[in-house]
């Protein structure tokens, strides 16, 4: 599957806005959503029963698109991890009507435990950073830092987007700044700008006889729509101006694109009559 | 660690209440989770990176006490339980404060792929009542259903409450039926029956000096609170007379258990003066 920065959606001819407009990468999609969620299921290779796959529940954070654990020499995992270091880390979204259609991702590499003091000092910095609470027992001596070391993942952003990302990609990517806000905006402009999405649509996009317009995902590159068509609910995509990264930016680029709408829109009426 | 049915606290000196009481055990509480959560994390022997461990997010439902998963025969996981059987479900609490206090529940065993029209048609009506929308879906073609046969299961409570659990604990234990209205009652009694709880203490415990009292679980078999004493905060945990099976019912025994306290407190006046 495509994990191009301009993955084009599949029946272009059918699909009314332009193919090319810039979407997150599989890998930057990958990022953001792991970046974003502190807990997941870490797999290791049991003891007992033997080489059977373990699945535990775990904190970690990132360091570099690396997950680090903070776990206890006691814990099932660390026995399983001391005799081999094969590992996956699951990170899933959750809270979704329908849970299939949540992302997730699976880092799979070898787990080794960080012994270095250097190694250590900075583990410890990003563990704290996402679980300041863990500093409670944080210098207790039965819990150690372990890093993953990612060879290979898999992303499944819900049905029909999936793909093994490359590691360039996974190292490359950033976590796309909107994921804190755009919730937020997409809710703003479905409750009180009705009318700004339809005039996105009208001059934006092939969606010209759209009556109503439903914001469904907005990241740092553009955001999605579902327009209501003559032949039913349609997807459309528009691009930012620019790289958007922060909640003042997204208003001002919905502000500056609504005007910009208004403007064409009228330019075509003048063009009719 | 302890799995008894009659599983006594450490430190009995130190406690205020009868460390005989009624408890569940590990194999109830665990089965009571895994009946109360509908997705998980499969795990797998992968393909590629060969013999790594391998997490994917799955939803799936429990036929007396083996999970069942309706998975596509395009999954990484299927591909890998198609060339090794050998897997686990680690299936956890969320949405508490802290993470690592909710529980988690890890069952192992060998996955079979449910190939005979009777066994099918079970795991599709176990499937089915737990997954309703998946009817959507439930024909096509390169969907199967899958077993996975426990033979070995790992409990962890939260903190310092954990045990492996045996089958045997497994197969016999049935769900709480207090889980699906237990938050509830724990809110109603802290919102609005404070002094009742106060007179549990001082009747049933001998937290005698309780001056407040919260409730923190309640389970079939009784319920805990955390009572304010002199030495600080403190766990009672007290007995139902019989197992309860309804709201209602946990009302019942609340009243009941309340006059009785009053009644007892009471005499207990009537003694001193």
């Amino acid at each position: 599957m495509s994990n191009d920065a301009h993955a084009r959606p599949s029946g272009e001819a059918d699909i009314l806005y332009d193919p090319d407009v810039p979407t997150p990468t599989h890998g930057e999609r990958a990022r953001t959503l792991v970046s974003n969620i502190k807990t997941g299921t870490l797999c290791t290779l049991a003891q007992e029963p033997a080489g059977f796959p373990y699945g535990s529940f775990v904190t970690f954070s990132l360091d570099s698109g690396d997950p680090i654990f903070f776990i206890s020499t006691m814990a099932e995992h660390t026995k399983n991890l001391l005799l081999d270091g094969r590992a996956s880390l699951l990170v899933a979204e959750s809270g979704g009507a329908d849970p299939l259609a949540g992302g997730r991702v699976t880092l799979l590499g070898e787990a080794r435990q960080l012994v270095a003091d250097e190694d250590r000092a900075r583990a410890r910095a990003s563990y704290l950073a996402i679980h300041p609470n863990a500093s409670y027992y944080i210098d207790f001596g039965d819990f150690s830092f372990w890093k993953l070391e990612v060879a290979s993942l898999r992303y499944i952003g819900g049905y029909g987007r999936m793909s093994w990302v490359s590691l360039e990609d996974w190292r490359d990517a950033t976590p796309d700044p909107t994921a804190a806000f755009a919730d937020g905006v997409i809710e703003h402009m479905n409750e009180d700008h009705a009318e700004a999405m339809v005039a996105y649509c009208h001059a934006f996009s092939r969606a010209t006889d759209a009556s109503a317009a439903t914001m469904t995902g907005l990241d740092r590159y553009g955001f999605e729509m579902s327009a209501e068509t003559g032949q039913g609910p349609r997807p459309i995509r528009l691009p930012f101006a620019e790289e958007i990264r922060s909640a003042d930016g997204a208003r001002q680029e919905m502000i500056r694109l609504l005007k910009l709408a208004r403007h064409e829109l009228a330019a075509g009426e003048g063009e009719g009559s």
